[in-house]
């Protein structure tokens, strides 16, 4: 479980919550369930025509999964890419094809490898791959930032509708109050939504997006530089760009196998 | 039929009048047909001063065209495109030009293929022709875009008239609030066009574009690809890029007809 | 004349004015000297700080450009490419510096090719063309973008002053709801001239701009190709990228001279 | 002195202080002491945090700097650059470094020109130079884009506590209106500043860059051509790229000394 | 310490709580507690779904930072890059690996010198460096932006709640004032922590960004034309593009040792 997710949203409705009981202690008032339909469903709907249904569904398969433990990790995917350069030296490039990975986009550029593919190809068609998923994540990402903005739109929609009938009939001024309160419930509702729900998750899924690009734009760049020099400390110098250079630490000897030792830097 | 598009706009409206008749019986309220034909003439005489007439033209022809079911399927034109690779190897380059095609894209793309054209040559015009497309397509998006926000504006200068009006003669307080409302009618219209039909639309225009340029890069990608190497995997490999790593399966041998084998991956 | 662009502006004041006729006899209440003097003369002095002078006044001429019929057509000029393709192949390249040209950048490409200089430096020299006047007709649409900013801007001023007089005496509430309406008539005016005018007119100059740099792509991809094959076909393939697949129809035969048929497509 | 920047701000402010004249007699209601020091010194503050120090000191000096005449003329730069061809034609280019130029730039490429440096590396270093000239440049603008948002923000900042204290205390409704007014002053303040003054003054920042960036393009340009070529026509292709085509007029024959004569064109 | 970031802040608050002492002297109504979690709270809430937990903890971590000192400083590292030319060039590349480095970037490219890389590859390798920190500060910069616009939704939020239950219930007409009073406390705040901290704090840290870039791009220069030519003012040339021409000095003749005179320019 990704639990910063789960804690930042139900913590931003716990803190609303919060902020009503402070006033009053009648929390019915802000309990609209056409409103919240109102809100909900235009949202959607404007989503529905914005993107294609495919899309669509993929993003909120995405939504839940910022919920989920995140997978990727750059530190990690380096020294697995430097275990499979030592494996390469020891047995030789054609050993690759026989990695088990769970990265399909690991496994393809292993096959490419021990194929014996030129590394210009090598790094093209990777790149494609890169593109490619930066392309769909993107889709996903914008789904969730345009719910972002339809959620709010449809809520001064529905307070435009409740405004216009409030002042259409003014005869009884004591009602005006609480129906100019009902009228701001969807105002309320989109900007709650838009803020505590769509825009967050729009950024974690971008968060995520970039994390993931990290993760096997190490593998593109370990697959090619394996490749290259086949050298230990060659690969290592390439990866070791992709973290900061406070937590650069060489492996220690003995994670190095049959390389030369390479000394304090 | 693209229902998705159409289901999504039809709800759109249909919440809102819903959120009408929740709070009041009188629908009547609503309909101001001056004040729609100001939102809607002023939002199509800003358009007509910003665009060039032939480009406003073709936007609203291809706002209808969302309606209408996605014939671009980059899934499909990868298949179709892996049967051309066996058409070539089993028949030679030649055979190209004879293939049946309804997109004049892949049309010509054969056809360079067939005219023996080099490699470069024809990734050079085909790439100029998916630029121009995006070109006009584009432009084709912007003209919504910019209805999204004339819409609004123009409702809300109808509102400004209707203000200043009331507050000129403030001589009968009972005709404050009516006043008001029809005042705010304008705005209501404005917002409730953009936000139901113009960035909706502009949304899906903007995601077919990407769903159809996908597609001619593949027919690129694929055409450049079968020139060089006339190998299915080869093709394969390059085009499987353009899905997603779950979505991928090797086409089966009986697909593949004369082709070795491809193993499990 | 370019109708459409003076259609649009006259029938967007009118659809206002119709607005105003609705609610009221009484037109007079709208028409504020002072009020249009402050709101149109702030954005003046405001466009004179942003801007240099001279594209300033080069941005006002532009601006009166967009009624003028616009004379770029993208199809116009590929056939006359072709006509000169013809002529090159009749007569030799140096036979170009002959052509009568409106246009000073076909003159230019047209001479250095009679001028036998290489493709390269041709294609360099009309980029850097190309590149010049985009910056420049950028800045002459950032002139009325930045208008359509600052006019609203100086209305909610003129606005403020207003409401602040109001509310600094109320001692007189009869005065409240007129002096209110009158403050609110520079936001008015702001948004009027922002919606009307200076946003449309911003939108038609990028048009125009869009179209015209690509008729310049056309004469550069047009006489590069000419030099470098010298055959019909290929420069009209090369064109034909610049307009949508289903426009394109190859020139018929009597238009084609001494070229071979070039078949049905 | 530039006098449009001048003239621009004063008229600014004057027609402001006429829409208040126009309002009643009574200026003092809109001098209001404490707000202006909170809106200038809150901006201050915040432009403190944001940027080094150094920058925004850079700022308030070019701030000042739009008053002084714009010394910038790609016209006069490239007969200069025609000039210098000229020279080097006659003396070779050990002559450049003789050359007398006021600007830094200028020498700096004809110095690298008479030390006989190759043109790639003459292009690449002063296009380095170009880069840092144009971030510079960019941050500088960056300070009074904003100070043109922190303006406004901290205007209603002020007018928020204003509120809030009337609000807090409405005991007398007599006072309502006159402390409204004071606090919708700050509000002014903010709005004024960023639209007369802050806004403006970073449009004429980035027009001069983009004149001062020209400026140095055709110093580049005219180095690196005179060096290939030392042709006057073939530099002067090469540099009327920079001017419109309306304008570019070939030097007369007497300003081209040894020249060959270009003919009419 | 880094006092101007400090003085903005203190400055910027102090200013407020100047209007409010200004206004009146019960200073208690501007403190509500609860009001204060809410926004902070909600904001920490949103940022927590937003980003990674890393990234989150990375910027808090960043923004103590701008009070510290900054210690990136182009012109001391163009120093310091003829320094290490002088003794590359009296003792050879090698002597490179023995310089101490306070910075792991510098001792990286000195090290890559040192082990004979090619040109290419140094370069390749720091700006793959270059290109990690400018992501890894991106997210951190936009941690701060994003902070700077959930604060004032979520004070906005709260307004909207204190307002909906204010109109629900207007059986008392003298508690309207005080209850809006307390409802747009939130909006008060949202509103002063974006303006005077997350803003200004997220534009600081651009702006150090922007500085640190600078640096490691002179290292990365300076070692390549180290590498290339050896020769002192063959850098010194290739990294003064980095500072303002106007700052420009070459080293006095005592600082370049065993270089040859540069003469006056």
């Amino acid at each position: 479980m990704d639990f910063t997710s789960l804690i930042g949203i139900i913590s931003g409705f716990g803190l609303i919550i919060y902020a009503i009981m402070l006033g009053s202690s009648d929390f019915t008032i802000f309990l609209n369930v056409p409103g919240i339909m109102i809100v909900i469903g235009g949202t959607l709907a404007a989503t529905l025509v914005t993107f294609q249904i495919r899309d669509t569904l993929a993003a909120f398969k995405a939504g839940f999964i910022i919920f989920a433990q995140d997978k990727q990790n750059p530190q990690v995917m380096i020294a697995t890419m430097l275990q499979i350069t030592k494996l390469a030296r020891r047995e030789g490039l054609i050993a690759l094809s026989r990695v088990e990975a769970d990265s399909p986009f690991l496994k393809r550029a292993l096959n490419m490898a021990a194929d014996a593919n030129d590394e210009d190809y090598i790094r093209k068609t990777l790149q494609a791959d890169i593109d490619s998923l930066k392309m769909r994540h993107y889709v996903v990402q914008d789904v969730f930032k345009k719910m972002g903005s339809y959620a709010p739109a449809f809520g001064m929609l529905g307070t435009l509708v409740g405004l216009i009938q409030m002042l259409s009939k003014l005869d009884d001024p004591e009602a005006i109050g609480p129906a100019m309160a009902v009228a701001l419930l969807t105002t309320f509702y989109g900007s709650l939504m838009a803020t505590v729900i769509f825009l967050p998750i729009a950024g974690k899924l971008k968060a995520r997006t970039i994390l993931e690009i990290q993760t096997l734009e190490i593998i593109r760049d370990g697959t090619v530089s394996l490749m290259g020099s086949n050298n230990y400390l060659a690969v290592y110098e390439r990866l070791s760009s992709y973290i900061p250079a406070k937590q650069r630490k060489l492996p220690t000897a003995s994670d190095k196998g049959d390389e030369k030792p390479a000394g304090r830097r």
